[in-house]
């Protein structure tokens, strides 16, 4: 057979990319191509809604490397859009494949469902237009393979979504098998051009070795662009002292001496915050300097002192002392390979080293009956982790809470860094431990955790993701910070006002409730802890550290406590936006 | 004081076109907005995400002429952008307000949360416009107050959606409190030009007394254009047979002895088909004729003898009989008004009444104790209706099933025409009681019943909207039809394709789960029912009756049971869709 059918070639494609699970929700429009998904060996999530699809196909790729869901047109993938602009946001490649009427029928303008009757088909790839890096309507048989390949392309260059049109008469359109063995191209944004890749190496490498007090940042985007290995490589290398953003901080691969933690600014270790105000060279690698992964900016560089290599660009201190300079066409990998090949460590200033970690506050718990509090809560969390956790943790007091908590080696943290919708994060813990347990039976990873910190009022915008989690007998464990409503926006503005209550669900019957079934190869365990007695029991079953089957813990918190960070943070945000 | 708050302005529009109750979820750049909601005497749904609120803004709209939701820039509108779809294409006049950050961040173009972090902030209200009939930018005292009013007349005038952004620094900025004095102008889309309706009047009044066997079709979009009353006194003047379709069945406001039911296509009474497809003249009210709501195309009337009023424009046979003519320039109400007064009933033919009910199957039901069988459902529960219940249905074999049931007087009917968007009735119910309860307490309406006819796949799309009724103490029936799956799209494609199951949830745990408390003054009742028996004990329960505090009863039915016009239908849509 030299042909092969259009959808077959588009999963066959995805597989090439690395994967194994589509996220998704069946509609009239995708149905026929559905079908072709069991038998190339995918698995299909089959999520509760799309909104959720779009989240869980976000933490699959931010694992994996590649996600992708299929939805149907207008009504589905307008639901998912959001999670889509997401994933926009933070460059997670992501395929939205969505189902569409066949062309005929399209061109027909005729009053179809799931349209504004106004025989406009083409209203929602303009919406989608907005949160994608390309797109394709594959309408036509001579160029879809190549459409496909493209736009893919693009989804892994830039590390963003695509969208895909499939109009139903495409589904089984036959299209050249031979051109599956052409390789997707690696992705690098810039052509290479070396002499500019050497001049801005020399031109960094010469401020690196003047540097008296210099400090090395590392930020979340070099994950996304595939740099985690030069970035290791370099701040080995490098020696110098080594700090992260909180979305930043799970992008070296292995333990270094010289990396401290997360640099949180002044709602962190002051003294830090001291010594990073008065560095004359901060080097960041993949910024995203967004008020909430800054703490409000606060540890955003003097760009005096600030050197920042992003995808494609970079940005040194100008010649003009109030003016920084960008060096275009360089990508950060073409760099970062330079800058490691040109080193001469030798060279570099015996800097002193601080060595101060990112927080300054020991652990401490006064007494194990007593009840649980935000401030010590996430340093007594931080001692349950175990090396090789994928660690989640929703916008709120838990991305704040858990942003400067100490990781264990390989761990995997995965937080909202400038997007911050709410309930991201459940459905993307979804995500994540189908890629987990994906890269596990096609042997690329031992087995391991997947632990997701999620507030009340976050989980009750996606609860129905634990349904997609027992529906895969995905390996899950759930700590709902019960606070009793959005108490980050209470701490912004309302503190007792009752639009920032929401209802008392009782957490702990989910997995009851979604239709879970006790079993001895996919165990429940639901648990409430009011102290740190019961916190420290519930994490230490057998069944959490193994981290087998679906737990579920609720933490009972007062209303109005938060961590002193985020107290700060709200501080500063209801001044901007609540006078 | 002469001058008032701008946020305190456009609720107090709200109020006055007949808003009580204020949808939506708390962000960070709403929340000062939301300050001015209760004491302005306004109630807070607080819905537990975006999607659900947009839905019950809709049914709210639905049932009250009006509605809206407050959510925040980017990921809270995102979030609810496919229920704005749903009521621009099915013409619910909603308001949707978007808090979004102050005019002078977005002016500098600041690195902020719930941005792309591209310093573009325009992108939203871009993907908006496409759902929307108009949009308002509120950034400058001068002209905010008038602009509210201008979108607000719109989305009356239309009856379609409107989008407001309100950035924080405007929410308190203070504009003139004499304009409230102005009364937004009542909704019609056309200036009157006499000549040009009358003219109309008397072409359509010609073929109505020249018609043999005429045909009154009233389709939904009469209620969304105010036209209701005008449409029952056409009815009742006319007196010819009298149809409507699912969509326009509860137009008419009391029951008249010339109206026999939905029309159904070869789906339902087939000597009713017959007839129609023989009439000589088919008069349609505020058609949507799309393939979901024309049973297929099948019940859109012969151009030949068609004559459709819409909102704006008439469509009559030509004088080429392969081409019909369009009258622009016309609006509905004034056209029913114009015809009415010029109506000479005498000269109306005597027509032979034929007076075929929509169904032609008396409800039978075998025993008490066989199982419950989608054939026989509909009638059996349209047994247990009362005048005066809003019932609404979601898509699948509800919207379906329930196309054709017989409805008591005054009953309001709500299903999805065209959008179809899976998820939708069950927060659209939130909306509607919602509505009927701010009726009831502003003295516009008796105590009735809300009841949805809700399938298993649809409820899991969307169930928070449960605790969204909890929370405000919403007299609800629900009915979940629990088939173990998509049964609708197991009909178009793929019975038994795992991609159409889904989780098996726990259904009568719902209001337990979402934290119901069982009180006097709001009961709690849930039921399961297999059999007939069973099913008629829950729909006689005391609390059932009354319609008093939330009941949800869990119908077992086969996987593959579905109604006889869904199979027929299916099979169209697979042929189409699905080869």
């Amino acid at each position: 057979m030299d042909t092969i059918a259009l959808t077959e070639y588009l999963f066959i494609r995805l597989r090439q990319l690395g994967l194994d699970t589509i996220h998704g929700v069946p509609g009239d429009y995708n149905l026929s191509a559905l079908d072709f998904i069991e038998p190339l060996g995918l698995r299909w999530a089959g999520n509760s809604n799309e909104l959720n699809a779009s989240y869980a196909a976000d933490g699959y790729a931010r694992v994996k490397g590649i996600g992708a869901l299929v939805t149907t047109s207008g009504v589905g993938e307008l639901s998912a859009i959001n999670g889509i602009a997401g994933a926009y946001a933070e460059r997670s490649p992501v395929v939205h494949i969505v189902g569409t009427p066949p062309v005929e029928i399209q061109a027909s303008g005729m009053c179809l469902h799931h349209t504004f009757g106004d025989g406009n088909f083409r209203r929602f790839a303009q919406m989608a237009e907005h949160v994608v890096v390309a797109h394709a309507n594959l309408t036509t048989v001579e160029t879809s393979a190549e459409e496909v390949d493209r736009v893919l392309t693009m989804c892994k260059l830039h590390s963003r979504p695509v969208y895909i049109e499939l109009p139903t008469n495409m589904v089984k359109a036959q299209v050249s098998r031979a051109r599956l063995e052409e390789v997707i191209p690696p992705a690098d944004t810039c052509v290479l051009n070396r002499e500019i890749v050497e001049t801005t190496s020399q031109a960094i490498l010469t401020r690196l070795y003047a540097a008296q007090q210099p400090m090395l940042l590392l930020d979340g985007f070099v994950s996304r662009y595939n740099a985690r290995a030069e970035a290791q490589e370099l701040a080995r290398a490098l020696g110098i002292p080594t700090y992260s953003t909180a979305f930043g901080r799970s992008v070296l691969e292995e333990p270094l001496p010289n990396f401290h933690g997360v640099y949180s600014g002044p709602t962190g270790n002051s003294k830090l915050h001291a010594w990073a105000q008065s560095c004359d060279l901060v080097l960041t690698l993949g910024p995203l300097f967004s008020d909430s992964n800054t703490f409000g900016f606060t540890t955003k560089p003097d760009p005096k002192v600030s050197i920042a290599i992003h995808r494609e660009h970079v940005e040194l201190p100008g010649s003009d002392p109030n003016r920084s300079e960008t060096i275009h066409g360089v990508s950060m990998n073409q760099l970062l390979r330079s800058i490691l090949n040109l080193l001469d460590t030798a060279q570099l200033l015996s800097v002193q080293h601080p060595a101060i970690a990112g927080q300054d506050v020991p652990l401490q718990i006064p007494s194990y009956d007593e009840p649980l509090k935000q401030q010590t809560l996430w340093d007594f969390l931080s001692q349950h982790l175990l090396p090789g956790d994928i660690v989640l943790a929703d916008t709120g007091t838990s991305s704040i809470g858990s942003s400067t908590m100490v990781l264990p080696p390989l761990c995997t943290y995965i937080t909202s860094p400038i997007w911050l919708s709410i309930g991201f994060a459940l459905p993307a813990t979804a995500g994540a431990a189908a890629a987990k347990r994906d890269l596990v039976l096609t042997g690329q990873a031992s087995r391991g955790r997947t632990i997701v910190f999620e507030g009340d009022g976050s989980f009750q915008m996606t609860a129905q993701s634990v349904s997609d989690m027992i529906r895969a007998r995905l390996d899950v464990i759930i700590i709902v910070l019960n606070n009793q409503g959005y108490t980050v926006e209470r701490w912004i503005h309302g503190m007792k006002a009752h639009y920032n209550d929401i209802m008392p669900w009782r957490y702990l019957q989910t997995a009851d409730y979604f239709g879970a079934v006790q079993d001895d190869s996919y165990p429940i365990l639901t648990q409430r802890a009011s102290n740190w007695r019961e916190l420290a029991q519930a994490l230490q079953a057998p069944q959490v550290v193994k981290g087998k089957g679906l737990t579920i813990v609720e933490l009972l918190l007062e209303e109005s406590d938060a961590p002193l960070p985020l107290q700060q943070m709200a501080g500063a945000a209801a001044k901007r936006f609540c006078t």
